[in-house]
C-alpha cells in the first residue's frame, strides 16, 4: 500500500473501484428474514433482469460466493446429469468452465482456438452438426484472460437453431456490452456483483429461461449451488434459501441505482470506451502495445505486451505503479509476456490518464527505454 | 423498517448486529491480487486459527459464500467418494448436513434425537461400535433452531478412540463458546465470518487437520468449494482461488481486532452469557418459558414457546417489536409453536432489556395476557 490513506485505483477485472455511496450501502445492518431486506433483493433481481431485457422470459437467480460459484451453479442446475456440454474456449476462464463441468461428472467436449482467435457461430454450426449428443453449449462472452469478446449473439443463433442449450458467462461483459435476451437466445447467462455493475465482490447470478429451470430439480449434486432448490425457495419466502451477503446486497442495489441514473447500459459502454479510449492512445503514446487487434478487443480489460528492454519485470513494474496509486493486473498468457490493465470501474477518462502519466514515471525511474514488445515479438 | 434511518437490533443467528469500526472497514477497494490485501487475508486466517488454538495442527481455509458452502466444501473435501458418514441430528442443520452428504453421493447414515435431547457420547460409542464401516462423523455443535448445544467435547473423544474423523458444524459457538483443538480432536470445523465473531456474512471457513488435507486432493466433485485446491493455491500464491469478498474480508479483519481487544473468547461468551440472563430474567418476568432446559442451552440464541392467548399470532407480534427497533427470528420447531431470540452480535445487556420492554408493550399493545404457552402445553 501506499503511505496515505487514500485507495489506490484499480485497473483490474474485478473487484473494482466502487462509488462512496456503493460502499456507504453497506454502513448498515439488516436482518436476512425481515420484509425490508427481502424487498432489497427483489428489487436487484428486477434491476439485473431490466439489464438484459429479460423480464418475460428468464428469471434472475442470485447465489452466494464468486462468479465462478454461479457458473458451476448453472452447469450443475441446467444440465442433466446425462447432459453432454459443448465449451467454447479461447483462454483461462473457458478452460475453467470445462474443468469443473468434467469434475461435476457431466460429459465435456472442448473446442479450443488461440487466445486471440474468437470461436465463430460457423466453428459451432459445424460441431453442432457433426455431434447430436451435444446438449449444451458453454460460451465465455469476454474472455478476462486477454480481453477478447466472443460473438455471443451470432453463437446464439446458430446454438438455437440446432435446438440446443446455451450456457453463457458474461461476467466481465455483463451491464458494459449490450446483451439482449429478446433478440439473443440463451438458456442460462452468469455474472457477478464486483463486475460492470460496480458493485462489491460476493455475490453472482444467473438468468435461466424460466420455462428450463422449472424442468430443473434434483439436477444438481450440490445443495449449496442448486438454482432450482434457491429459485422456488425464493419465490414461495422472498428470502434467500442460505445466509445472504447482506451488506454486498445492499451496495449492489445502491450500484444499480447509479447504473440506471447514469443511463443504463449505453451510458455504461460509453464511459468505458472513453476509458479504453484514454488508455489506449496513452498508452501508444510511450511505445506499447496491445495483444488483440481493436477488432475483437472489448473496451473492459486491455492485454499490453510486456516491454521487451531487459530492465523490465512484472514485480518491480507493478510495485511502483501501485505506490503512485494504480492497481495493474499481471498477464495470463504463457506463451507471450503480458501485463492487463482494466477500464471498468467507478472511474473516468482522467483516472486512465492518471495512470498512464504514471506508468510513464515508471518507466523512467526503471530506465526503461525500448518498449515496443510487441513489434520485437511479432517479428521473432 | 421504522421510521427513522437508526438499524435495528438483530436478535438473530446472524446475520448480526455489527460494530461500527467493522462496517467503516467496508468504506475501502481492495484489489485481491495486491499485496496488501493477501496479508489481511493471511491475518485473518491466523487469528481465527487462534481462536480454537489449532495453529500446530490445522490450517484455517477461508471460502466464498455462506456458512452451509463451507460445511458443503468441508464435506465434499474430506470425505473420500467411498466414505460413509454418520450424520448426528438433533434438528435442521443436522438433517441439512445429511441432504448436502447424501446429494454429494457420500453414503450417510443419520441418527436422530428429539430436537431437545443433546447426541451423547455413549450413543456415539454405540453407534461406531456396531458399524465398522462407518468413516466420518458429521455433528453440529450448537444447532441453531433450537439454541442446543451437543458434547463436543466428549463426543470428539469418542469418535478419536474408536479412529474415526470427526467434522464439526460450529456456525453459531464458534468464537464464544470453547473450542481447543489441542484436547478436543476434529479433522474439520466450520464456521462463518457473520456468527460470534460479528463480522458480516458472505464467507465461511474450515479448519482442516494438516495432515488430513494433505491427502484429500481430487475427493471434491466441485471445482469452487475444493478446500484441497483453495487451500494448496493460497499456500502457493498467498490468493484466494477465485474473487474474494474483499469487503467482507477486511470486515471480520476488523471484527477480530476488536474480539481480541474485548479479551478473546472468555470475554465474547462473558458477555453473551450476560445477554443471555438480562433476556432469560426479562422475559420470565413477562411470563415467557423457553423451549430448553438451562443445562442444555447454549447463550446463543433462545427458544420460547410462543403466548397460549388465542391473540397471537407471530407475524404481527414479530411487525411491532421490530418497529420498535428490534428484530426478533421465528422458531424452526415443526409440533410446538415457537419464536427465537439471539442473544449474539455487538449488543450488550442494556439492549437486551431494552428488547424486552419492547416485547412488554407489544404484548399490551396486542392485548395478550396469557403467555405461559409453554407451562400449558408442557401439561397437555
Amino acid at each position: 500500500m501506499s503511505n496515505h490513506d487514500r485507495d489506490p485505483i484499480l485497473l483490474t477485472p474485478g473487484p473494482l473501484t466502487t462509488s462512496l455511496a456503493t460502499k456507504a450501502a453497506m454502513l448498515r445492518d439488516w436482518g436476512s428474514w425481515d420484509a425490508a431486506f427481502n424487498a432489497v433483493t427483489a428489487r436487484v433481481r428486477g434491476k439485473l433482469t431490466d439489464i438484459v431485457h429479460a423480464a418475460d422470459t428468464h428469471v434472475c437467480v442470485p447465489m452466494q460466493g464468486s462468479g465462478t460459484f454461479s457458473v458451476e451453479a448453472a452447469v450443475n442446475t441446467i444440465v442433466p446429469r446425462d447432459g453432454h456440454v459443448l465449451v467454447l474456449i479461447n483462454g483461462a476462464y473457458g478452460k475453467r468452465l470445462a474443468r469443473l463441468t468434467e469434475l461435476m461428472g457431466r460429459r465435456t467436449t472442448t473446442f479450443e482456438t488461440a487466445d486471440d482467435v474468437p470461436t465463430t457461430a460457423e466453428d459451432v454450426d459445424r460441431l453442432l452438426a457433426s455431434d447430436a449428443s451435444i446438449t449444451h453449449v458453454g460460451l465465455i462472452h469476454c474472455e478476462t484472460s486477454t480481453g477478447i469478446e466472443n460473438p455471443l449473439r451470432e453463437i446464439a443463433a446458430v446454438v438455437a437453431r440446432h435446438g440446443r442449450s446455451l450456457v453463457v458467462d458474461a461476467m466481465s461483459s455483463f451491464g458494459a456490452l449490450p446483451i439482449d435476451a429478446r433478440t439473443t437466445p440463451f438458456d442460462a447467462l452468469i455474472a457477478a456483483s464486483g463486475k460492470c455493475v460496480e458493485g462489491p465482490p460476493g455475490m453472482g447470478f444467473v438468468f435461466v429461461r424460466k420455462s428450463v429451470l422449472e424442468r430443473c430439480a434434483g439436477n444438481s449434486s450440490s445443495l449449496a449451488l442448486d438454482l432450482h432448490d434457491q429459485w422456488t425457495y425464493m419465490e414461495r419466502t422472498t428470502q434467500w434459501r442460505f445466509t445472504p451477503p447482506t451488506h454486498v446486497v445492499v451496495a449492489l442495489d445502491a450500484a444499480l441505482d447509479q447504473y440506471v441514473a447514469e443511463g443504463g447500459q449505453p451510458a455504461r459502454l460509453a464511459r468505458y470506451a472513453a476509458n479504453y479510449e484514454a488508455l489506449m492512445a496513452g498508452m501508444r503514446e510511450l511505445g506499447f502495445r496491445s495483444f488483440l487487434p481493436p477488432a475483437i478487443q472489448a473496451p473492459i480489460i486491455v492485454t499490453f505486451h510486456a516491454p521487451e528492454d531487459t530492465k523490465y519485470a512484472f514485480k518491480p513494474f507493478y510495485d511502483r505503479v501501485r505506490d503512485k496509486g494504480f492497481i495493474l493486473y499481471p498477464g495470463k498468457l504463457t506463451q507471450v509476456e503480458t501485463f492487463r490493465v482494466g477500464c471498468i470501474g467507478a472511474i473516468g477518462p482522467a483516472e486512465m490518464r492518471h495512470a498512464v502519466n504514471a506508468v510513464r514515471d515508471t518507466l523512467a525511474e526503471m530506465g526503461i527505454r525500448s518498449v515496443a514488445g510487441g513489434a520485437a515479438r511479432a517479428a521473432a
